[in-house]
């Protein structure tokens, strides 16, 4: 026992002493918007069912060493919104649903940790999968009482001085909170000595070394987000590349080190849907992003720190709804996003405004599977071939709507019924109050291991690699 | 960098000769029965609300230094029943849904880590709120096919040799599995060498130093279970009480070390009810459990290691329903189980079987809250009095069945509606493939730092006391 408590002390007078050398320098904090733990644990069954095993295969983050959950109410709500949800992550401070870095009276700016990483001389990065000026990216960078001040959002990237900005691009680039129209975003970025690159190869076959760059899509129909995962083409700009452009950037010529901030924010717009296979292809896109900061954690793992975490949990996400037989891999027949499909059938009604209902069911069935790999209950093809009659026969367009969606209805309920069929249940086309997962790996990363507030998380970031904070 | 280096390898010889001698010899193996990490975090909003705040107020096991999540899914089925949950929990093997303690064909038993405590010479005690040979409990000491088998279950206890037993009672103590009449269970365990204590107070205020003890309820018509805490009076027999007489027991002149597993086994009974406030209130009542091994941890803190998880999810609870404003708070109004609000129900309409409306709703108002206290909308006050109609005037009596209730229509239906009020939604009203928490505190508890399958409990919680197992 004395000699116990003796190796004891001596552990903690080296560790102490140690810690003074061993910091992370090279910072990877991901956030899926809205990934609960069961938006992980989906795609690590589905992974596992649509390999003919029952269980899950984990999927990288898994296998970190250190994992822990935390609480995510804001100030003013038990359910947050991801801008006070976003603040948290970034500041380290709650405030009220619908403020960006702010205290809730919106008098006073929080200083986020990138700016503390900034102080240290590291380069900066904020990327995501949606637009630059959305409230998780923004949480980051900018000070706002409303995360709708898209506008004056954006205007706070040259004061952040921050080396790397990518996302879809900006969603109200001439348009101010008062609704007056102003020069262009773009213009105003690049007066400020930010250059502005635009779509998938323009950035990766160029070099913009020691340049700041805002690198956004040159797809005008997507500024808005990046397509869905499931929806994307090999041409579209994903989230991989630009986590690839990102680490390519901000370590070129760099020893000082860097903070960089990804987002999957669409994990959140499929879970508001309650569209379970878009979801999960959301969330296994988003694991490419943390692929690729694990690899730059083995070329430098002394130096390095990767935390995974979300800002919320999205839609309530139940896997198992009702029979103790699983059958998530029904959603691999599922080909489209809920609203692609939705255009789909716009599309169809456009063309043929009286298509048949086999017409319509073959669309459905190509793109979900229903009718042909999955059996339709009676009732719910009742319910299916009532809207169908709805929409083709008496030429009403009924559409469903949540947060990022209208969609037709015939898409919403045949994306509803193959749910069910796949054994999810959702709780809500909101964000919940589920506690979200937190993983992490690398230098400080045991500091990651227990209950934690979603306002603990920066402090231990700061905390491991003793940031200003 | 390389000072670094050295001073890592100093640690790691070091650690590595301190944990020749740092060992836990009292575990406490805590289970709550399908306590999903929603579960605790419902008791943490409702906690916090009720004292007017918005968040949480952390229950003792949030704030154990290392925590995790597991999956549960069994050899057989994506969604775990109790005895493969348990099973593995208590073995470190997968087996088929059904099953206790031994393979998916049912013939090679294995070896539960109790064994392995008993081996070392520890006292093992193990107990439960619900019946000594249900899933959980079993799982510790028996090996059986299917886990309906509770005669020949409660026949493996002499043959364990473990120091305590406690629960509500046993479930079929005459009747084998061929459905034949057989010697009493009770009688049985006697013979062997067992005292049966019966009853709350028999057991707390005597000593049966030395003796080898089965605790089980007084209560003749609460030997399935003990009540739901929400329904307990002050001289109910209650897990605080079990905990309470199991600790002082294992620890009487017993300096070798004990082995203890605590099942919170009614959590899982209220949860396939979906009836959110006796729920709430269980897992509540689990934390006096947990509460008292953290008093035992706090007076011997380098040789305990307490480790709290459970065996699946139940319900898919989910907290939020849609607005962002939660209101846990109004389940404080609950005041009896729905199975109890069920049996007053039946108990009107013996008495008066023309009860007059306002006369039930008076009832339900007064065990609810609802009406008095919480606004019911139009439609839900609608479907109360038709089922109110039903029952009271058309003299039909309607339930709801769930796995292990079957309650009155109108009890279901005000507690449904309840429930939809305290924001609350449940997936279904069988278990969930969700994630389980795992906490740990005590020696040997920065083990339980990951992302576990279920069968790695046991196993590190063997490797933490090097258990042979």
């Amino acid at each position: 026992m004395k000699r116990n408590t003796f190796l004891l002390t001596l552990f903690t007078i080296l560790f102490s002493f140690s810690s003074l050398f061993a910091q992370p320098k090279y910072i990877f904090y991901l956030i899926g918007d809205g990934m609960g733990p069961n938006h992980v644990n989906l795609a690590e069954i589905f992974t596992a069912e649509t390999q003919g095993r029952i269980g899950y295969q984990p999927l990288i983050l898994s296998l970190f060493p250190y994992v822990g959950f935390a609480s995510t109410n804001s100030l003013s709500h038990g359910v947050t919104d991801s801008s006070a949800g976003g603040t948290a992550l970034a500041v380290g401070k709650k405030t009220k649903n619908g403020v960006i870095g702010m205290d809730s009276t919106a008098t006073v700016s929080y200083k986020s940790i990138a700016y503390a990483a900034k102080e240290k001389g590291w380069k900066v990065g904020i990327a995501t999968s949606v637009s630059v000026d959305h409230a998780t990216p923004a949480s980051f960078y900018a000070n706002q009482p409303d995360r709708g001040h898209y506008y004056e959002i954006a205007l706070q990237i040259p004061k952040s001085g921050f080396d790397f900005f990518a996302g879809s691009g900006f969603l109200k680039p001439t348009t101010t909170l008062k609704k007056e129209e102003a020069t262009d975003v773009h213009v105003i970025l690049e007066k400020s000595g930010y250059k502005i690159v635009k779509g998938k190869k323009a950035f990766l076959n160029k070099d913009y070394n020691n340049q700041k760059v805002v690198w956004i899509n040159d797809d005008p129909k997507n500024t808005a987000s990046l397509k869905f995962a499931i929806d994307q083409d090999t041409e579209d700009m994903t989230l991989e590349d630009i986590t690839k452009g990102a680490i390519k950037h901000l370590s070129q010529n760099n020893d000082k080190g860097f903070f960089l901030m990804v987002e999957g924010g669409k994990i959140d717009w499929s879970s508001h849907s309650n569209d379970g296979g878009t979801t999960l292809h959301e969330v296994i896109d988003f694991q490419k992003t943390i692929q690729l900061a694990y690899e730059f954690y083995k070329q430098n793992p002394k130096e390095t720190l990767i935390v995974v975490t979300a800002d919320h949990e999205t839609g309530g996400l139940v896997i198992g709804n009702g029979s103790s037989k699983l059958n998530t891999a029904a959603l691999a027949h599922q080909k489209v996003s809920q609203g692609t499909l939705s255009s789909l059938i716009g599309n169809l009604r456009n063309d043929k405004p009286n298509a048949s209902w086999d017409e319509v069911k073959q669309l459905i069935a190509d793109n979900t599977g229903l009718f042909t790999h999955l059996k339709v209950s009676k009732g719910d093809e009742e319910s299916l071939f009532k809207a169908y009659e709805k929409s083709f026969v008496n030429h009403v367009n009924e559409t469903t709507k949540t947060l990022y969606a209208n969609d037709d209805k015939l898409a919403a309920l045949s994306i509803k019924i193959l749910n069910k069929i796949a054994s999810l249940s959702w709780g809500s086309t909101n964000h919940s109050a589920g506690y979200v997962p937190v993983y992490a790996i690398g230098e400080g990363a045991e500091l990651f291991n227990n209950k934690m507030d979603n306002t603990d998380i920066p402090k231990k970031i700061a905390q491991a690699a003793q940031l200003n904070f």
